[in-house]
């Protein structure tokens, strides 16, 4: 699986799903063409999906926040008629590479949280109509869901046969969701998730693991009628008009480098490393949100964020041996600080928060990313607010102190704002400052002092928000033997060790999907009796059951 | 690795530790002999450790607190010159088999959490005295104690190596203990986690990886005073006599079978299951305390606890293959919580404290045990008080309902008693009971009203107590289409399943450990960058650097 995966779609372009636009609901199909796998080798039979399905769905969550504001409920069902959705592609699980399911079920991990987001942040809720078949991945989506409705009938039921069937796990949230979320009785959810049939009827109601089963006969009209429940508590405008989120400018380099409008990704194969830089806005902030409207997809702080996006999801699936990513900033960082400050002013207007949630989530997307990250404050910096929180999201941060020779740009500097104190938690529900203050909460509350002050290295540093200061005689051998000595680690040992040093502190739903059913399920995937010639994913499709060697460990 | 490897041990026998008595102080000494290592193959050289030095360690702990009530701080030191300690045995983790790495790590995880249990509950902390090298393992020894003082001199230092070094992680504890207990700063566990050599000094204490530096020349003195402020602290009794923790009865059968005088282990290697039956008490309840104390280790509630623990430790190790755990209890339910509620009567008794903790961290073995774990409510069943905890350790349980044709012992029932609600919470801190109805918080609440009902099968399902109940027509056909369906699972989905499914809600630094720390550093034991021909673990010594797959993934 080497051709180049790109994040980059539109309605006009999806093969596997339809939005359709009813008022305050939008109902979301899901109708997989068998033909369109991202790969050659299989077919997406039964609705399963592969990323480019998920690329597609990832795209439609995303354009109707934004670009259809006036809806309140999202209702996801099956395009087909006897089947809601097969969950991941087997084949595919079967034939791509470790570091494409691990990063494939990363994805689509994040994906699935973006419907509970959406409810709970924009009041955009997802209900899934569950009809046919919802197993697995199927049953995955469904549980990201704000609310499930299955319909009684004698082939309509909810499964996790990954355990039986695959020798893998429910990976995408499914186990943590089944009892941390619908909080399933823990032995009947082991009981769910060792059979291969699954459960329906009033039985998955009884055990929690949908909300509602109506008959086959009122099934579309319990449907609406939840969905319009949902539409009627949800506080987003009526009549709002949509940003349209325009194709990114976007240009591949010869060498796999890319230039955006805001963004710049520079590769460096040899020293295995990727340097990310983002130039801050070119222009003042829009004088207000009719006017960052009007800008729509091109203001800086819609464009930047998007650009990023694309630029680190890039990086994640086509660029693997660059197992650095350095950050770097370029500009203003008064005019960073404005542009966020329109949109900080203006919360309680839908497209400022719409705007905001995506850093909320972009950041979390950085927080996530399986690289070593690094953050360098160069001369020239900008920063500052929400620009700052990659200081807290990388591993570790370098700032040139001081002068240095020929180098004419600002003295490097870096400048909180309020933003920094909670509009952007990470996944564990603290601010990036709260985690890295940890052990001394009270290094928080002495920061809200210095909210808007251009912070030099030597108060920076004595603050604790960069990890070391250098000033021109040390900065470059510093850095450089730092960069070739971490790209010369094993990059699975520094997986492991970021996933764990990165979240300290307290967990939530979304920490132990990616810190503990990941780190389980990635296990599994080394595993013969999983991945090996005779294990299950291998033999699936074939008649033959996985052969284990049955010694646990 | 196939030799029987046994739990039990005693001071008389120990090769690699040394306990110094000092009235209300306790020094531990680590002095490894190298030539005494579990396996061939391999020197246990610079203090360093595999599983038959923790198997001495771990016995250590358990006879400080049973045999010595009046110690109230251990110090733990070398007893040897240059080198504190250097961590698990790289050439055994080389060799071993991953279920044997898997399971050392456990065991050691478990037996590091004793030291914080000693102290929180038992008032017998651990201050860990650091001279010469402290790295890897042997810092996260350190990191376990509740005090570390480290001597400032140049070649004292503590260090986690093993991600430049090993490839792999610090993964007993390591990573999470830096972050959740020592609340370092997230970027300077970066830094420190990625050097091979180390904090020394002021630095140490300044990063918070150590709590004191004093100059060598006064170590001994601090170190005796820091004990000393610990021991003025504990509630531990002053003159009390200890119980002596005497050999364990235990027989062996030819097919591998065991009996103790309590417990029984029955093996069926073509069903891949173990049976383990805990017969209740067989007299009356001690009188007192006194009378308890006269008894010592043959007290039921101890030797049953002993006989148990060395039971599950023994499945885990040597019987890898059996994937099955299946609890039946027989006796007189009465009996049991009779025993049980001397204890509970005088719990601030320090013996009566010390068995309660005792059973309290079994169970959480128990819980820890990556077998499928089942409990069989048969008629003449004893599942009350302390037992009853098993049926919500378990994954699931099945419980005989009405009479059964030709058996004439007492109905199924299960007792319910008020130690079932806080005095043995799981490693999340929660109770089962809490657990188990994270939905229905409210069940709990309604089972206090039940407290000494002998809940019969339809009351039991009722109630949620158990998972299935079945009458003589369908109990041996269900039972065995399970017990052969769950047999023929792949081990490694269900370990990865039931790690999962077995702790919903809420996190501790615990849970943390065995639950994100362990399965990254379980996924890394397993990638060919660290255990490969050419991996780090392989070429550990060779002089030669692991050579590496440099993608991320």
């Amino acid at each position: 699986m080497s051709k180049i995966i790109d994040f980059q779609t539109d309605p006009s372009k999806y093969r596997h799903w339809r939005i359709s636009l009813d008022g305050e609901i939008a109902h979301l199909y899901m109708d997989v063409d068998e033909k369109g796998g991202l790969f050659d080798g299989y077919e997406l039979k039964l609705n399963s999906y592969d990323l480019g399905v998920d690329i597609e769905l990832a795209d439609a969550v995303q354009r109707l926040r934004f670009e259809h504001p006036a809806v309140k409920a999202v209702v996801l069902r099956s395009g087909k008629d006897n089947v809601f959705c097969a969950g991941a592609n087997i084949r595919m699980l079967g034939r791509a590479s470790h570091a494409h399911k691990v990063n494939f079920c990363k994805f689509t991990n994040e994906t699935r949280n973006t419907f509970e987001a959406a409810g709970a942040e924009s009041g955009q809720h997802y209900i899934c109509a569950v009809k046919g078949s919802c197993a697995g991945g199927g049953y995955e989506l469904a549980l990201a869901c704000d609310h499930i409705i299955l319909t009684d009938d004698s082939t309509s039921a909810v499964a996790l046969p990954e355990v039986p069937l695959l020798a893998v796990l429910p990976g995408t949230g499914g186990l943590t969701r089944v009892t941390d979320k619908r909080k399933v009785r823990r032995d009947l959810a082991d009981v769910f998730c060792a059979m291969e049939e699954g459960v329906k009827g009033k039985r998955a109601k009884e055990w929690r693991l949908v909300d509602e089963v109506v008959a086959n006969s009122k099934f579309d009209e319990s449907v609406l009628a939840r969905a319009k429940d949902f539409a009627t508590k949800s506080k987003r405008p009526d009549g709002a008009e949509g940003v349209k989120l325009t194709p990114l400018k976007r240009q591949f380099a010869e060498d796999g480098s890319i230039s955006y409008s805001t963004i710049e990704v520079a590769l460096d194969r040899a020293g295995r490393k990727a340097t990310i830089t983002i130039n801050g806005p070119d222009g003042d902030a829009p004088a207000d949100m009719d006017a960052f409207h009007a800008q729509g997809a091109e203001a800086w702080m819609l464009r930047a964020a998007r650009e990023l996006d694309d630029a680190i999801l890039h990086l994640r699936l086509n660029e693997t041996e660059l197992g650095v990513v350095v950050f770097r900033t370029q500009g203003d960082p008064q005019r960073v600080l404005a542009h966020e400050a329109l949109l900080l002013a203006n919360k309680d207007h839908w497209l400022a928060n719409e705007v905001l949630l995506y850093w909320k989530r972009l950041l979390k997307r950085i927080d996530m990313t399986a690289r070593s990250l690094v953050a360098v404050v160069e001369h020239g910096s900008c920063y500052a607010g929400v620009l700052a929180e990659i200081l807290w999201a990388v591993d570790r941060s370098y700032m040139m102190e001081g002068e240095f020779e020929g180098d004419n740009r600002p003295l490097a500097t870096l400048t909180l704002a309020g933003s920094n104190f909670g509009q952007y938690p990470m996944g564990n529900d603290l601010t990036r400052l709260q985690t890295r203050f940890l052990g001394e909460p009270e290094a928080v509350e002495a920061l809200q002092g210095r909210i808007g002050d251009a912070l030099e290295a030597d108060e920076a540093k004595e603050l604790g928000l960069v990890t070391f200061a250098f000033d021109d005689i040390d900065w470059e051998d510093e850095l450089r033997i730092f960069l070739e000595e971490r790209a010369s680690f094993s990059p699975d040992a520094l997986t492991g060790m970021e996933a764990n040093l990165r979240f300290p502190g307290p967990e939530t739903m979304e920490t132990r999907i990616f810190g503990r059913l990941t780190a389980w399920q990635n296990w599994i995937f080394q595993r013969p009796n999983a991945v090996g010639e005779d294990g299950a994913l291998q033999r699936y499709g074939s008649g033959k059951r996985g052969e284990y060697n049955m010694q646990r460990v």
